[in-house]
């Protein structure tokens, strides 16, 4: 398709490994470490269990494509990717003592500033809007979310990425301050960001064990089951925590669609609905939030995709507690008001994601990257969608998220 | 609605303690273990965590709907459920060691064959279809599957629970003898069981940890991301194991819409296909497993439950591992292949329940379970369902599935 007539494709879940971190990681002897193997490769060892046997033991090879910008850009052009919101991939600085993670999150926000701001060569771009502004570059930050660091630094790491001009966002883990994303802790934090205006990219990377049997599985299951699980749990908790309900500015984009939250909203909201503790928490049913979310498009599908869109399309729905019960009359009388013909409201809060380095093509693919393509194939494929939908998915909503524009 | 006008409708998800298992649990002091509390009344603990601190303290209470059949037929009488396929409750058989799992297995079959035959007095059902077989309770039957039985007494158990008029199939955990179900020792219990053309319904107990944070949000949690999680799991593995390649006869049904499988099966697919360890372990893509299983419709949203049939429907189109990359050129080409209108053949594989008695009514609420309305609604709110592909969830497929009017 000519450059000129395809929709501005924006990757807002594509990492980097900067070499400031690679370094940090090559000088450690516990995992997370970056280890030369026999073959003299570099290996990178993220979990415990990927030291252990099996399949999954010793890691995946680390090379430039986690750090040369030239490799980000080449994976941006044979995809025609116009604009790519980089973070730092997991894990973060989960691993650092306090003190060394606000600075090491310091220099690396300084770091990918410069990663972003110093490519001005927009002459390779294909579309009309990164030649116009010159920016294909854009990123969330870091903060030193650790245990023990104190509130007030992480504060000023907020104001740091704040004050970088391609820094729209922060990246964040599930474990918050050591104590997960419902620790009343992190209400400052969270206020600090929506402040901000700071969107916040939530990811995994503990996982949830899937180890459910003897047979070994790769990394199929950790990563296919344990990550997205582990974004839909700390996130069911941070909505029951009221999170939402206290920060209603609060800008969260989710990790792999959210994992299965979207598919376990109806369930979570009868659950909670039936259990006295719990029942009046919230200000509004359980669904309702999940209107309030945003979504990257990384479900390899086009039904799942569907389900993200649906369950945000009919949020608003479920602003009453109370709206579960009327819903039965509603269902039964006027079966036309379910899903109005041609409305696809939720599709604003869902962003194209490649999860770029990870899934690259196996040995004897070709060039365009198998993953990428089921993304994209998965936004071309919901039925119902048309081309303003999908425009929307594939760049626009994230130049409205992140103010690309400007 | 007059009785003669509306659908069948059958309950394939809803429970009992039988007096002999609520007896075995009496006699424990440790869980699972059944409880007289201070006021007198009687409470299951059926979880370490339960006896913990917190909401979920001390379980929940245990009366006598849990056993008394005149309870059931109460509130199947009150919902307009013609006929319950009935299960024994979680967590079955698993605390026993073997040669008592395998008397209490057989007593218990024979127990749950009496409750379901000697209801004979169909004047109080309202469809013609009970009246008619005045049959109304229709059963799975258990197994000894606990670490360290004879695979032979499993076979055993088998062959008695296919010899009894009312039991229709078994229900099993996520445990198997103890080392999950992709434990090649399963693999003569799989045969066994579709050579005698009994379901297998596959039911959550243990769950998965949901404790990623530290507020404490009673039951909602575990019940609403911990058990569809385990069952996820369970049956991902099982599929990466080659089970259903090995055993296509066998029919598996799986509780609560088979949790996250649906939602994470393009990501599982994907995350296999980029695997070297296990890309070329199965005959088919991922995807196209699911087409193979049953999917109980207890979801509690329509777009929950859409997905559930959308992921069946499109099974058929992931028969071959290459399939995935050719699907790239045909929604390119061919939208109209995606989601041929009004054709929903993944209708056939979901079947009513309501997780009766759990999920009971709160202190208020009137006669009409909310649990089980959400559950109707979810069936009525699928938007393109019309009235046919909502009789075959509400008990069309139930009756071919259990062969019901035999």
């Amino acid at each position: 398709m000519p450059a000129s007539t395809r929709p501005l494709l924006v990757d807002v879940h594509t990492h980097i490994y900067t070499p400031t971190y690679v370094d940090l990681l090559r000088k450690r002897d516990q995992v997370p470490k970056v280890v030369r193997s026999n073959d003299g490769d570099e290996r990178m060892i993220l979990l415990k269990e990927e030291e252990g046997k099996g399949a999954s033991a010793s890691g995946r090879p680390i090379g430039p494509q986690y750090w040369d910008r030239a490799e980000k850009i080449r994976f941006m052009d044979t995809h025609g990717i116009d604009v790519s919101v980089i973070s730092l991939a997991n894990p973060w600085l989960d691993f650092l003592p306090p003190d060394e993670a606000v600075h090491a999150a310091s220099a690396l926000n300084s770091e990918v500033q410069a990663y972003c701001s110093s490519y001005g060569d927009a002459q390779a771009a294909e579309s009309s809007f990164a030649a116009q502004t010159k920016k294909r570059l854009f990123a969330f930050g870091s903060l030193p979310l650790v245990p023990g660091v104190k509130v007030d630094e992480v504060l000023e790491a907020v104001q740091q990425v704040k004050g970088l001009s391609h820094l729209r966002g922060i990246v964040m883990g599930t474990k918050g301050l050591g104590k997960g994303l419902d620790d009343p802790e992190m209400e400052p934090i969270y206020e600090a960001v929506a402040a901000a205006g700071l969107v916040v990219f939530v990811h995994p990377h503990y996982g949830i064990d899937t180890s459910y049997g003897e047979q070994d599985n790769g990394h199929a299951l950790p990563l296919g089951l344990g990550f997205p699980f582990e974004t839909t749990i700390a996130i069911a908790r941070l909505i029951l925590a009221g999170v939402l309900d206290r920060h209603p500015d609060l800008k969260l984009l989710l990790a792999h669609s959210a994992g299965a939250l979207p598919a376990l909203s109806s369930r979570l909201a009868s659950c909670i609905a039936h259990d006295p503790h719990v029942k009046d928490r919230l200000q509004h049913d359980f669904r309702y939030y999940l209107g309030q979310l945003w979504y990257d498009a990384v479900t390899y599908g086009p039904e799942e995709l569907a389900l993200v869109e649906r369950v945000v399309s009919r949020a608003n729905n479920y602003e009453s507690r109370d709206e579960q019960l009327a819903f039965v009359d509603r269902v039964n009388d006027r079966k036309d008001l379910l899903a109005p013909e041609g409305h696809f409201p939720g599709v604003e809060r869902i962003l194209f994601g490649t999860d770029h380095p990870f899934f690259p093509p196996l040995e004897g693919e070709g060039d365009r990257w198998r993953s990428v393509d089921e993304n994209l194939d998965a936004i071309a494929g919901v039925a119902g969608w048309a081309d303003g939908e999908r425009a929307r998915v594939m760049g626009l909503n994230a130049v409205d998220l992140f103010g690309l524009g400007i």
